[in-house]
């Protein structure tokens, strides 16, 4: 076996970005192309984290009095047509399931059974719960409704990429009903105030939440509310969105209850919604050039024992008190559930082994050598510091500050990542000239190197966007948090108290 | 609203089993049909048996060393021509994805975007993830490979029936290499023994362990293992199959490995689910002419306290005293997890409000008045007694044995299918008469009922199976527990040391 290399991952994030991102997932296991076009295989190690972000979140949903329920995969075509922004934003990219049955027919099988009424896999599932909610709502004790599914979904993408752009992805969609347009409002905040915390607090992804403007809502919403998320090639993420329909769906889907007074009145809706894009931009956020990095809280095991055998007749004392140190580890607790720690016995040479645990982003190694024995000692290797970075900690010790030293890798995530955001973002742009120049990579063979975010006065107009979209910057949201200055937009130069971050996006 | 009848379902089992079975759905508002043919809305108390179902589940798979996975929900038609069994078995049922873009003409939305070759939506996983493990799978060091997955699958069904038999269901599927037929049959061992604890210690279902014959086995496999349970009317549901492929699919998907010596073998592969299905299964053991009952350990809630208000101006009394008590009970344990308890303070009449989670099947409901008050006591009604079966507690004693009192509710249920089962199974038939006249129908307006399960020698041979499906009997397994005494076989005659299991099947 070769030497393992100063940097684990070929390119580096500085010599190709989205090669180095490719190579990330495949160093680490996470996920595999699969032969259904645009689909992939995710993997256990990233099947572990996604099932880490849904037991997070959905803790949260039902705390805040949210129930889960499962929709049909099918949606009749019929359903699709009954909102028209919502049939133009979703009918194109829809996969079509046209026949139920196929026939062999010289050793090949042939679609057969045409479909009355051909059906879509679903590509979100506003119109089928819609459906749903006109039978379950009928007077005002029914509202707020508020449910949330679980579930695979289908949108037919020309350049699929590994999580953060596959044809088949896996989401949660919450859809809630209420009596008027505030209470559906607080929910779409609600939702929003979720996602933050699940990014912030469990992912370690710093997130400016907003509001998108017009041409980037969500087809059929009043308004769409967004948290946007600066990956590191400074290009912007769209990591989770809230929706308020207004009474759209409830026109569209009948769903309409009977108020205090008797009369018959549209409920006003809202849906939201996380999906494994989330991985991807983990991914990006907080990878380096020796690859992944997961954050403790949502890595599939926290700690990996790893027994440094130099000679073969030493493996039965060594293997013998990393035991006795796996069994220890693995009564402790950590983040509210068990400590997940792998004791690594495989018969791979040292070097390997550690780098495929670096690759794969395990926050903390633990080597233990017939020396480390002889001294009552472990090694430490936190994934958050560099690869030679030991830490040598008295084995009774260890128990102790294990769960504060995986908080502090957790800490430090967050802490680098806000860092970065910051560094990369400037408010100090006042024209076109300068954005354009801003945006403009400096190196023609690394496209993907350019500014960043810039906070910007900007005076919502569809025009202005469509001469931002002509150097692929895109307005990504209008904060929430706004400091109510007049200032002139960066665009058209009117005068406006409103602020907008611009960026380049995924 | 009207008084609420002495039995809340109607039709009652003895006058309309099948009808009763939709009217114990509704009326637990388990799941509903939906506008996509054969597919079917799962509402929040029907999802919240199956999120039970699957926790349960899902440790007994991780603790037995397997990883999770996600497998993609298209296969390529190609994929399914690769085994031949297995085209024949499941071609006929598929739906069938032939477009990937929809077109509004004239309003309407049209099909487009024809693929090359057409995706079927997953009726079960082997090749696709047949196809990935060729991938992952090069030495024996790889092996043995277990790996499972939470996904929907469709089947297109005639005459679908909710949660027996549905277009699109939601089950796991565990898929397995190893490196020899010995330790693959280990393996269909070890996931039918998780499903029999499944079924027993939380589904509160007995079931018999066997192997199917040759005309029941999965498409492709070399041999099907199963657990058979016996629903009220005395009909047989298959629960869960286990299935040994020999190297069928790894044959079919290159699933190859170097040994030791250096040698290209093909795996030895397996494969096992459960699905939603189990929830049907649920409901037809356990429920009642009052509706549903669920065991304790999957009910998605515990228990339910009813304030009762007999006077308007003693509402704020009672509720202080039954939020106070609420408050006590969340803070309980039950079966390694918080126990659930709702706190149902809805303005409804008293006996509506009870019949609603008598028909919901929660196991225990404790109401709460002012004169329970005034005596410090509650009172309680367990599900698994008569409904008016009360028993009182004084309140301090309410917290210590409320998990005892769930146990014994869980034992008495599993008690009680155990000797419905038992006293509707006869090993006393000898020849073909007497087993027709045990299947016919004793009264012809109720055609369900019927014998039960006939235990009997019976050498398998497809003539026979065929004479027996010719009154809608089938061989349901032959048993792993076997006396191996040599009988004369039911339908033949012949001598044979087997005894299977006769009935009539879902």
């Amino acid at each position: 076996m070769a030497k393992a290399p100063k940097n684990a991952i070929s390119p580096t994030r500085e010599e190709d970005y989205p090669e180095w991102y490719q190579q990330v997932i495949k160093a680490a296991d996470l996920a595999e192309n699969s032969a259904a076009r645009g689909c992939m295989v995710i993997k256990p190690w990233g099947w572990g984290i996604w099932e880490n972000i849904q037991k997070a979140l959905d803790k949260k949903i039902k705390d805040t009095g949210h129930e889960n329920a499962y929709f049909p995969l099918f949606i009749p075509l019929s359903f699709l047509e009954r909102e028209a922004k919502h049939v133009e934003g979703f009918a194109k990219e829809c996969a079509v399931v046209t026949h139920h049955r196929l026939e062999a027919e010289e050793g090949k099988l042939i679609p057969k059974g045409e479909l009355e009424e051909p059906l879509v896999v679903r590509p979100t599932s506003e119109t089928i719960i819609g459906d749903a909610f006109s039978r379950w709502v009928q007077s005002y004790r029914d509202l707020p409704l508020l449910i949330n599914q679980w579930a695979n979904v289908v949108r037919w993408e020309m350049r699929p990429r590994m999580f953060l752009r596959t044809a088949e992805f896996l989401w949660q969609e919450g859809h809630t009903a209420h009596v008027g347009e505030n209470e559906a409002r607080e929910e779409v905040d609600l939702a929003l105030e979720m996602y933050r915390e699940l990014l912030e607090d469990f992912l370690a992804v710093p997130v400016i939440k907003g509001e998108k403007t017009e041409a980037e809502r969500f087809p059929g919403a009043v308004s769409t509310l967004c948290i946007e998320a600066m990956m590191q090639d400074r290009k912007a993420l769209q990591a989770g969105t809230s929706h308020y329909m207004g009474t759209n769906f409830a026109e569209a889907c009948g769903i309409r209850y009977l108020d205090e007074s008797g009369a018959l009145e549209h409920a006003h809706t809202t849906s939201w919604g996380v999906s494994t894009r989330l991985i991807g931009g983990l991914i990006m956020v907080h990878s380096d050039d020796d690859g992944l990095r997961v954050p403790p809280k949502i890595s599939p095991k926290h700690a990996v024992i790893l027994p440094v055998i130099p000679k073969e007749e030493l493996r039965g004392e060594v293997l013998e008190y990393t035991s006795k140190l796996h069994k220890e580890l693995k009564e402790l607790s950590y983040n509210g559930s068990d400590l997940i720690v792998q004791h690594d016995t495989r018969d791979l040479r040292g070097g390997e082994k550690s780098w495929q645990w670096i690759k794969k982003g395990i926050p903390l190694r633990i080597e233990v050598g017939p020396r480390d024995i002889e001294s009552d000692s472990v090694v430490l290797f936190r994934r958050d510091k560099a690869s030679k970075d030991k830490l040598v900690l008295k084995r009774e010790e260890l128990s102790k500050k294990l769960p504060a030293i995986l908080d502090e890798i957790q800490a430090n995530y967050f802490k680098q990542a806000k860092a970065y955001k910051k560094e990369n973002t400037t408010s100090d742009i006042v024209d076109l000239e300068q954005l354009k120049e801003y945006f403009t990579p400096k190196n023609k063979k690394k496209p993907e190197i350019h500014g960043g975010f810039v906070l910007a006065p900007y005076d919502e107009n569809k025009k202005s966007e469509e001469i931002l979209n002509e150097f692929k910057v895109t307005v990504r949201c209008i904060p929430l948090e706004q400091d109510g200055k007049s200032e002139k937009c960066i665009v058209t130069g009117a005068e406006t108290n409103k602020k907008a971050i611009l960026a380049k996006a995924y």
